[in-house]
């Protein structure tokens, strides 16, 4: 995990803390299937507002402590909740407790030669575990979006959001006891102490599925050390290949939307390529809009010769994920020399094409391997509520069983249901 | 891995060889979804028949060195290849042949209300690594089912089928060649090297997905080991419940099937729950019929004072899967003391109820977390074949991605296509 400036001292937790924890989990999972999920969810909404001024309290807290550590404005900023912030967290809660039922799907259902009945059914992952930084409002939106999908959230956020995710939890297991359900459905390792997240990770049969949302340094320590199932979320390296045969006015907007629009998110692009045919006619003109919104240009040698001013541009600012107003700018000899760039850059979340040359287009689809390619849109699109899910726990950057945006149906697993009156194999 | 008795000295692999191997897998693994890749397997299968004195030459090699380490018969005959074996495995890579293409489903398609087309397709995962024990006849069939999937194969086999593995996949390759695919979309790992093994499973990036084929040792090794993507299948603790309202002559039946047909399998059951209302009555009658059968009984005190001669039973017998003629013997007070065993003992592989009572059967369908639960049915249906996929990767006992049978579908991933024409987000 990345390092944070000023780390409190560890809470020490005695021997089979975690293990206690994950069996408490496990058995409350048991009652979330069959449960009223929705009212359980509306429950936890309305217990956010009455709960205010204990959660604000404690939030700030942790604001004065962040603030005496010397941290910037804006991390503080990330960290601080408000009435405000808690109205929309507890807003977005009820959105989720609306959505459809990720289990109440239909079943796949065939009758076999035999007449046995093969269902496949959706069903909970049972304990998700959520590892993730900084932003308290993620306690909410995690544990929200697991018990909807009927599991229990085991909660992991930063050491320095810990009193208020404590004062979340507890205003959430509150009201899941006020409807009926088992508190331990939500509970958060209520610790800084990072061998804990390590325990976490190797908790196999104990968890089902951990989740870790954050920067590159959390993910790599998270697949680096899990044996547990992990969505690997959030890496994005993402490209925007300006092709010879591009409307270079669209590509302009689509190169600006995706770069200034938010630049620390992970659907924003890193790199612009740029086919050599257009670079003269096309970078002079973004260049200056994007160096107008504050954005700093890395370039290669033909890039820099073409706009004056640029960084140079190596493997380091290929690779890298800027996650601020920062632009690396490569110019290609062709599709291929773009295709390989990204091949060997990029880190399979969305890549895009700007172009109005059909043939160019399909090939850029096939032969990148991504989550999500997209053609002639911004590479911001890439969202579970841009795309239509209602909801999103992350963005895969994995090909096992989920890529791209994570919505509800992405974390329920399944199961078949085989029904017979007696048939034994021969 | 489990230990094999008598390992050859491993042969030495120059540092970077399996990077080497992954590398041009990789650029292999890019001609594959355009290709005829039914062509390719129907070269394949006739290429093994062509090749067949020089495979059984090989085999022949492997057998007399295992005969040699002084190994018994039935892992003798596991190893051996005949003109008779090498015609099925040929007839079952034209059975793949034939198979719907994974990568041809119709791709879900909406359009999102500022214009964007999505479309999710189909895509290979690119590299397929598969780990396995023992029978060559796995060698061919991993490699055409990755094949059938778009993906390129790198196969690391036992290594006392070193030399029939070398004849097969040379066969294989040279198949390939003759139809104008790259060779390199089927490599062995040739060496029995084991760290090699353990480079393949944190080759992250340059191994798509790798799949152990094999027993319990060799599974726990790929979990604990692997940080790339991994398919567990085929640990099976698998259970028949025999309920106090179960038809006691079906559920005999069940019984011996499961336990008789075939004892060395993952989906044979390894403990026989008997509710203790039925427990006299039915488990005298069964006992006979399975110590007929050969099986070696094991019993909790209960099941002994009602089956005499049985040996006594334990956890180290609730969590063996024996793989063979043997069986574990409890008798319980209720459902709940069965899902509870369940729950404790058994692997999430396969889970049957013998039962008239619909009731008693929608709560062990509702609430045995397994790939299968099965009612009044043989645990032995869980297979790919007889589930009907045409096809079989593995059993997954997982709930990552893909659980149960492993078809083709399941070893297929998928990408986000998104067409635009210049939306940007605001």
């Amino acid at each position: 995990m990345p390092a944070t400036r000023s780390e409190p001292v560890p809470t020490h937790r005695p021997e089979g803390y975690l293990d206690a924890l994950l069996a408490k989990a496990r058995a409350a999972s048991r009652a979330l299937p069959a449960a009223d999920r929705p009212a359980a969810l509306t429950a936890i909404a309305e217990g956010l507002l009455l709960d205010a001024p204990t959660i604000l309290e404690a939030n700030a807290a942790d604001v004065a402590a962040e603030q005496a550590r010397g941290t910037g404005a804006p991390l503080v900023d990330r960290l601080r909740l408000s009435q405000g912030r808690l109205t929309a967290i507890s807003r977005a809660t009820l959105q989720v407790a609306d959505l459809p039922d990720p289990l109440g799907a239909v079943p796949t259902a065939w009758t076999l030669p035999n007449g046995l009945r093969v269902r496949r059914v959706s069903v909970p992952f049972g304990v998700i575990g959520m590892v993730y930084e900084s932003r308290p409002n993620v306690t909410v939106d995690a544990a929200s979006l697991a018990l909807k999908a009927g599991s229990a959230a085991v909660l992991r956020g930063s050491s320095n959001a810990l009193a208020s995710n404590r004062a979340l939890v507890a205003s959430m297991r509150g009201a899941l006891g006020r409807v009926g359900l088992p508190e331990d459905a939500v509970l958060l390792i209520d610790s800084p102490d990072r061998e804990l997240v390590t325990e976490l990770l190797r908790a196999r049969g104990r968890v089902d599925l951990v989740i870790p949302r954050g920067g590159a340094g959390l993910i790599r320590h998270v697949v680096d050390t899990a044996s547990v199932p992990v969505i690997e979320t959030g890496v994005g390296n993402c490209h925007l290949y300006i092709d010879a045969a591009a409307d270079l006015a669209m590509a302009g907007r689509l190169a600006m939307n995706a770069k200034v629009q938010r630049p620390g998110v992970c659907n924003a692009i890193e790199t612009l390529l740029v086919h050599e045919s257009v670079a003269e006619a096309f970078l002079p003109r973004v260049a200056a809009d994007l160096r107008a919104a504050g954005v700093r240009l890395y370039g290669c040698p033909k890039a820099r010769a073409i706009v004056t001013g640029m960084d140079a541009a190596g493997d380091a600012e290929w690779a890298k994920e800027f996650l601020d107003l920062e632009l690396a700018v490569r110019v290609v000899a062709d599709l291929d020399e773009a295709l390989e760039h990204i091949a060997r850059f990029g880190t399979q979340h969305t890549e895009a094409i700007a172009t109005r040359d059909v043939a160019a287009a399909e090939r850029f689809r096939r032969e990148v391997d991504a989550a999500v390619v997209m053609v002639n849109a911004s590479t911001r699109f890439t969202d579970g509520f841009e795309f239509g899910f209602g909801a999103e726990i992350g963005i895969s950057t994995q090909k096992l069983h989920a890529r791209g945006p994570l919505g509800l149906e992405q974390i329920v697993t399944y199961k078949y249901l085989v029904d017979g009156d007696g048939q034994v194999r021969g």
